[in-house]
C-alpha cells in the first residue's frame, strides 16, 4: 500500500474498496477479478484504487495483512480470561471454526494467495506461528502444557484446526456437529495435557 | 478424460503430455498455462490434447486423480509389513514428507485445484480420508490405537502432516531436521497410543 488514509472519510472509502475486492476475488478468483469491477462494486473511482495500490498484487498483500490481524485479534479476544492454556486451546479451536464460518470468503483470499503469491501465504502462517509459539512456550514454562518444540507444536495445532475447519465448515453446510468438537477437544487434551 | 489410451505408445504420449502439463502449471499457475505451451513442452501435437481432453479443466481432473492414486500407493507401499498402526502412522508421516520433497510440483497442482476447482480438491481429501478412516477404524477394533471418530482423527492427522510438510519441506531448503520428525513422532504417540 502506497499511503495510509489520513481521514475517517479516507479510511471509509479504503474499507469499501477492500470489502469489494474480497467479494469479487472470492467470487471470480484473483486472476479473473478486474480492478474495474472492484472499484465499480465499491462505488469508488478507478483513480482511488491507484492512489492506494500500484497493482492488484499490492492489494492482495494488504488483504492478507488485514486477514492476519483480524484472525489474531478474534482468537485473542475469544480466549481472554481463561484460566490455563489447555482451555485457551480448546476455546481457540472453537473460535477458529466460528471465524471460518463467518469468513468463508476471507479464507478464499488465503487460497488465492497460496496460488498467486506463495511468499505472502507463507508470511501469514509464519506470523501466526511466531506469536502462537511464544504463547505455547510461556505455557510450557508455567507447566500448563506438556513440553514440545513450540514451533512444531504450533504448526501441528494449526494443521488440525485448518483441516477440521475445511472438512466440517467450508465443505459442509450447517453447524459443526457437537461430537466433532468434543473429539477434537479430546485430541487437544492428549497432545497438551502436562500430566500424561 | 474422453478416452483411455489403448496401446503402450498411446500411454507413453499421454504421460508425456501430463508431465509437461504438471511442469507448465507448476511454473505459471493454472490460469496462465496454455494448452499450446503444454503440448509444445511435451513434443506432441495440439490435436493429441483434444483427443484426450475437452479442455484444461478436464486435464486438471485427470492430474488430481493421478496424484491421489500416486500418493496413496506411495504411502501404502512405504508402510507395508509394519507390526502395528502406531508404527504405520509414524512411518507414513515420514513417507509423506519424502513424497512432498520429491513432488513439490505435484503439491502445486493441488494448490491450483483448491483455487480453480474446489470440488476436485475436496474430492482428493475426502477420498484420502475415506480409505484412511477405514484403516484407522480397523486398528481401533484391534486395540492398536485409541478409539476416536475415525474421520475426525483422519483429518486431524492429515492436517498435522500437511502443515508440518508445508513448514519444513515446501517452505524450507534442505533436509527436515531429525528433531522435528522426533517431535511429531511423540505427538502421534500421544494421539494414538491405546495405553494412555
Amino acid at each position: 500500500m502506497k499511503y495510509a488514509p489520513k481521514t475517517k472519510r479516507g479510511a471509509d472509502s479504503l474499507n469499501k474498496l477492500l470489502d469489494a475486492a474480497i467479494a469479487v476475488i472470492a467470487e471470480k478468483g484473483f486472476n479473473s477479478a478486474s480492478i474495474g469491477e472492484i472499484t465499480a462494486r465499491a462505488g469508488v473511482s478507478h483513480g482511488l484504487f491507484y492512489f492506494y495500490f500500484k497493482n492488484k498484487d499490492e492489494l492482495l498483500v494488504e488483504l492478507v495483512r488485514r486477514i492476519n490481524k483480524d484472525m489474531r485479534h478474534y482468537l485473542t479476544t475469544s480466549t481472554a480470561d481463561l484460566p490455563n492454556r489447555v482451555e485457551v486451546e480448546k476455546k481457540g479451536f472453537e473460535a477458529f471454526l466460528e471465524w471460518m464460518r463467518r469468513n468463508k470468503y476471507l479464507y478464499r483470499i488465503l487460497i488465492e494467495a497460496e496460488s498467486n503469491n506463495i511468499e505472502l501465504y507463507k508470511w501469514h502462517y509464519m506470523k501466526l506461528a511466531e506469536r502462537y509459539s511464544e504463547r505455547l512456550s510461556e505455557a510450557m514454562d508455567r507447566n500448563e502444557i506438556a513440553k514440545h518444540d513450540p514451533e512444531v507444536l504450533s504448526f501441528a495445532l494449526m494443521g488440525i484446526a485448518d483441516f477440521i475447519a475445511k472438512r466440517y465448515v467450508l465443505w459442509s453446510d450447517g453447524e459443526v456437529p457437537g461430537s466433532v468438537i468434543k473429539e477434537v477437544s479430546n485430541l487437544l487434551d492428549k497432545l497438551l495435557s502436562p500430566h500424561r
